[in-house]
Parts: structure tokens; C-alpha cells; sequence
């Protein structure tokens, strides 16, 4: 059992190419004995932005704090605080913080599992 | 992709023997194409409780709301907004509301599956 407040886990810059003013906590990561998906923290400065990407795993996600934005290459969906969002594996998004304020959201991604 | 806000999902109360007061929101649950694993937020009224119980599968929780405690046999670990924790698989658990206002937290459990 892992019992831990957010501040307590180091905060990474994500140096990812098309990433501004973005940062990472590993709340529940590769240190932890998690079996099934891991529980990161992510926070957007004014102005950030994740890739504008696509990846073989989803993301499930919820809103902290902030005020941001869901983009695909059609749709820019607003997010906000109790705010979630599902992102299936091979969709193209990006998340962007869209206002003056820290965007903050958990993350949660599968644990990749070994080739059998 | 799914975008929603915690409300627009409804609240079914636990009707499970030991809980008390406590209500669930399935926000990524079995009605949506989630891979791997499932989204839900735990709502417990002042006096409210889980059942003290395990099962073969792990939580990941993160308190967004309100104080309460993550109770062991030998522990009583105080939970607070921003807190988050590992309940492995086997760890005998429960979740309690210790303060006058709502505790609501997310808590995160894998998909079960078909047995090969």
C-alpha cells in the first residue's frame, strides 16, 4: 500500500518535442508495484501545450484545476475542473492550457505489457 | 473519444453490505470502449464508509474533496485533497469519510479479463 500527497513526487519538465510549458508528476509510476496502469499528474503552464500526437494506448483523464482544451484535428473540446475525457489508442490529441491560470489533470495510462 | 463532465453521470448508491452513505459514479465504466481499465468517483457523506473487505484487483485512488482516511487492520491513514494511493491486490482496505462535508475521491480499478 502507497499512501503519498502529489507534492511529495518529483516534477519533470517533458522535454517531448511539441511540448510547452509542461510538466509530469509520476504519482503511481515505474517505482511503484502498480500491476495495471499508472496515475501521473500533469500541469500546463499559460501558454503549454502537449504533443500534438497519436500513441497504440489510451489515455483516461480528469480535471484538477485550470482551464483547458482536448484538441484533435477537427474539434477543440473545453475542459475544466470535474471535467474527463477518454482518448482511445490511435486517436490524434493534444491538450492545451487555454487560459491565465496553472491547467492541472491526471493522466492514467496502461502498464505496457511484456511480448509472451 | 468521450468528454464529459462528473455530473453528467449518474450516482447509484452502494447498496454492498458494510457501506454506509457512500455513492459511485462510473464515469469511464462499461458502457464506454475502455481498454484497460475503468473510472469511477467515490462520494461519502459525513458518516459514510466502504465496506472494510479485499478482492484480487488493485485501487488507485486521488482525493479531490474533503478529509477521510484509507483504513487498514493496524493503520489509519488520513486522506486529504490532492492525496493519492495504491491498494494492492489482497490488501485488506477500507475508505471513510472523517470529516463534516462530502469526501470524494477517484478510484480507478482494471478491467477483468476473460479468462484464456
Amino acid at each position: 500500500m502507497i499512501v503519498k500527497k502529489y507534492n511529495e513526487v518529483e516534477r519533470c519538465v517533458v522535454t517531448e518535442e511539441g511540448a510547452k510549458n509542461t510538466s509530469i508528476r509520476w504519482l503511481i509510476g515505474k517505482d511503484s508495484p502498480a500491476p495495471n496502469f499508472y496515475l501521473r499528474q500533469l500541469e500546463l503552464e499559460p501558454g503549454g501545450h502537449t504533443p500534438y500526437h497519436s500513441h497504440p494506448w489510451e489515455h483516461e483523464i480528469f480535471v484538477l484545476e485550470g482551464i483547458g482544451s482536448l484538441n484533435t484535428k477537427s474539434e477543440t473540446n473545453p475542459l475544466e475542473k470535474g471535467m474527463f475525457a477518454l482518448v482511445m489508442p490511435g486517436e490524434e490529441h493534444q491538450f492545451e492550457n487555454t487560459s491565465v491560470t496553472t491547467f492541472k489533470f491526471l493522466c492514467l495510462i496502461p502498464i505496457p505489457k511484456a511480448k509472451t
